[in-house]
């Protein structure tokens, strides 16, 4: 078996930058590993993420979102993930089980022992071996938003035009998160310069799995 | 307050004629009538049955299927069918929830009491206030289904390639749900001639609404 290494935070944490500097530390050793990311990952999943992210006359309803992503992430799971833990693959994904909690439960105010359930039915009870959460405050998340908002105006999703309560509340949400479960996750300050933080990643990786 | 009325079954049984008959007697009567379906019924929902239905290379996995047709049932009653009951409209909808618990639950094995609570959930616990199921033995529905295979042969989708037993156990997860919700469901042999069919629905609903 391989091992199953999720990336959790708000936006612009810099999750896609540390799982790419991770995967090639992994490949450095010659270890397979498997990036993928939710929602999505998958052809029907990839589909679904269309559906949900894009900008639409229709009012997306929050029990719809919440489903839609429950499905991205059961395809995934059973397509993609499962498949490449039995090989022995590493597996690293941006986003999972964690932001639904964090967005839906604890942003949107859902029913959480609901989405609790719903987790575990996608998840067939089998959580990540690892949770990454890069920490970010909402000033800081917002700034680096701001750079790129100025950059590509046109390309704001739907998530990232939430006002600065909705980050505000994912962020204490994943803090929550990770205080109930803390033989899964490690927390890190995703202020740190870049490099910095790859090596401190890696440290707590390597700890845990080497 | 409409009413709201479902419509359940195995293929073939003639769940949209009949719909298409009591729509035309409600409308007679000078009331408003929204006919929709499942999975469907909302441009977001009509993009889920289009991604579940069609014939595709990827293996989509039960609890997939299960997720993605109660992110469209959520969707279709908070877009459509609440509005228009508010509006004091008459909804008359092709499949809905049970057909998820005899499909997914009954036929594929899926945990029942996770069912329950998603449909629940998807519902806000607002069920129909009738439903009318259109039984027909499996060998009926096959002889119907057949000679719609013989005039179009490309257009067979996901489900109704599947074989007789999986049906026998749709069938009979229909009976078992009727059985147990003996207020909400009325049940109707579907090999009956239509009209004749038609006057017995159109009986049992005058006798509950008018």
């Amino acid at each position: 078996m391989g091992f199953f290494i999720t990336f959790e935070g708000v936006d612009k944490a810099g999750k896609s930058t540390q799982i790419r500097l991770l995967a090639k530390r992994f490949q450095e050793m010659g270890k397979a590993v498997l990036c993928t990311r939710e929602p999505g990952g998958t052809p029907l999943g990839e589909e679904v993420r269309e559906l949900v992210m894009k900008n639409r006359a229709e009012n997306i309803a929050d029990e719809t979102e919440l489903l839609l992503f429950s499905a991205s992430r059961a395809q995934l799971l059973r397509e993609r993930i499962w498949p490449a833990l039995e090989e022995g693959q590493v597996v690293l994904c941006d986003r999972f089980a964690d932001s639904t909690t964090a967005y839906q439960g604890y942003a949107r105010g859902m029913d959480l022992a609901f989405i609790r359930q719903l987790n575990q039915f996608a998840l067939g009870n089998r959580w990540p071996d690892l949770t990454i959460l890069l920490d970010l405050t909402v000033e800081e998340s917002f700034a680096r938003l701001d750079n790129v908002l100025k950059a590509t105006a046109a390309d704001s999703d739907r998530f990232e035009i939430e006002g600065r309560r909705f980050h505000e509340a994912v962020r204490n949400g994943f803090l929550q998160i990770a205080k109930e479960n803390p033989r899964r996750f490690v927390t890190f300050s995703a202020a740190k310069p870049v490099e910095e933080l790859a090596d401190e990643i890696w440290s707590a990786v390597s700890r845990r799995f080497l």
